[in-house]
């Protein structure tokens, strides 16, 4: 097995909630260093930047990429040409061409290189790709519904081009439709809500469809407050599926196959390191390609400002 | 050589003054027929939709696709599935996921599908790639600005979603950039001008940058009255380039290279033909991802509402 020794690059809230812990509980997997200009762990080597972080530690060979959207492509491209695997936060990039010349050079390098969506590895996931996989789907009901001002307190960088705004969480949802409809599908119809005060959308609707002309609705919707929601419903030629709770909850035909917490990050770091140990690389960029889809087809409205 | 026996769906005007003299000029093809709800041309069979069309006529081989482009992904896949190769007027799809659904069914078909760009048949393209090809680019401004109502008199789906915009032209300077620099590029800036009655943008002003850090601009305008400009010029390491006039005119280091009558379609479809001949298809759909990540990752500001 490889031995990966691990770099972080932007220590903020995705890399300390979530990042960390994974990688300690992550066979063949030690945390070198970290760097970001504002934060550091105590007791762990912490840079202002990601190249000051390689220069001191040769003996990293990969990188977990957690900076702010827009300064990923830079910071993956110089890892790749010094010869560092690299893992990238969802979303892997803020345009869809870098993401396509990031797998061509991580392909010239021989390198790994990881587009990690960490919804697709949570508990239910796999088994509900592994049941539609022989199914015809006739119907797809996706309701991402979640307090703003809960999971985004104090992030303006969501409203502003680039922070994509319902859509990141949303982008969790479409990166679990991905997996787990056996048919690529594709937008037919968007609205999409914009606060007048914002560059992004607080609320979406989406209607796609697929080859089978299913019908495939997605509501998005940054202002739930009181319970929130993370669902999946899937009607097929042979009964119904329901992955609720962002994923971790599986129930068919009425009975619950999976109730389980979610471990996504300890399962996308496993991935991560079985992706370097086959010398392969794994980059999806459907979820992000649904995201410029709908921000290129989808109808405009403004609503209410936003006010946190 | 393979005959060419094509049907034109979607009889509008870029068909009627530009498909229709080119497969005219076109070895091998014989236009059979084409399929319009609205209009047909004296002496050649019309068909009210594509479907009835290709029942009427099953020696048609092929069929080129001039109709509204939300219209193209499902008359694209009924004739690929029926055994027609497929050309595919620019842009290819509303959506890029629809257009990578058709790549995949397209080669499970074993049919051609060819995303024709028009200005990348211009007369100085090709030269204008092949000199840039050993020289480094360090910085590339694009011009395109047009009177929109000139070009686009009574047709408000240009400014609806799907229809573009501005980059409805603006992704003919995209489709030759893509072609002539040596480089993927991709945006770090972009703002688009959206009218206060539009959904699409009038005008766009676009920074990209490539691996080797070239500064590439793009400004796009369809407010442009008096001379029209299709202009890109590109400076390298060893001298200048001007490919002028939408591609007709190459210009290095101050002399004359090319300076030509535009045959675009006429090289088009010569291309498509051969496509068929070779059993090959030819998609590139980086200029579309270049518009979808603009739409993505651009600014946006309200400006004058338009009438025409």
């Amino acid at each position: 097995m490889s031995n990966v020794q691990l770099g972080l690059v932007g220590f903020g809230k995705i890399a300390h909630d979530q990042h960390l812990p994974a990688i300690a509980e992550t066979a063949n997997c030690q945390l070198v260093a970290t760097a970001d200009p504002y934060t550091s762990l105590q007791g762990l080597p912490g840079y202002q930047d990601m190249q000051e972080m390689l220069d001191a530690h040769p003996e990293i060979n990969a990188v977990a990429i957690c900076t702010p959207t827009h300064l990923r492509y830079t910071q993956a491209r110089m890892a790749l040409l010094q010869g560092k695997h690299v893992l990238l936060e969802k979303p892997p990039g803020a345009t869809l061409s870098e993401v396509e010349s990031l797998v061509t050079l991580a392909a010239e390098q021989g390198m790994s290189l990881f587009a990690a969506w960490h919804s697709r590895f949570a508990p239910g996931v796999a088994q509900a790709r592994d049941w539609l996989r022989e199914r015809q789907v006739q119907r797809v009901d996706i309701e991402w519904k979640e307090d703003v001002r809960v999971w985004h307190p104090g992030q303006p960088w969501i409203w502003q081009p680039g922070g994509m705004g319902v859509f990141d969480p949303g982008i969790n949802a479409l990166s679990i439709a991905t997996t787990i409809l056996p048919q690529p599908f594709f937008l037919r119809q968007g609205i999409l809500q914009i606060p007048s005060n914002c560059q992004t959308p607080i609320a979406a609707e989406l209607a796609f469809t697929d080859a089978q002309k299913a019908s495939i609705k997605a509501h998005f919707d940054f202002r739930q407050t009181g319970p929130q929601t993370w669902d999946i419903h899937v009607k097929t030629d042979d009964g119904e599926l329901s992955l609720t709770q962002g994923g971790g909850r599986l129930v068919i035909n009425g009975e619950i196959i999976i109730d389980a917490e979610e471990r996504e990050y300890v399962e996308l770091y496993a991935h991560f390191v079985s992706l370097i140990d086959g010398q392969r690389s794994d980059v999806d960029i459907s979820p992000l390609r649904h995201v410029a889809d709908a921000f290129l087809y989808g109808h405009r409205e403004t609503v209410d400002a936003f006010a946190e």
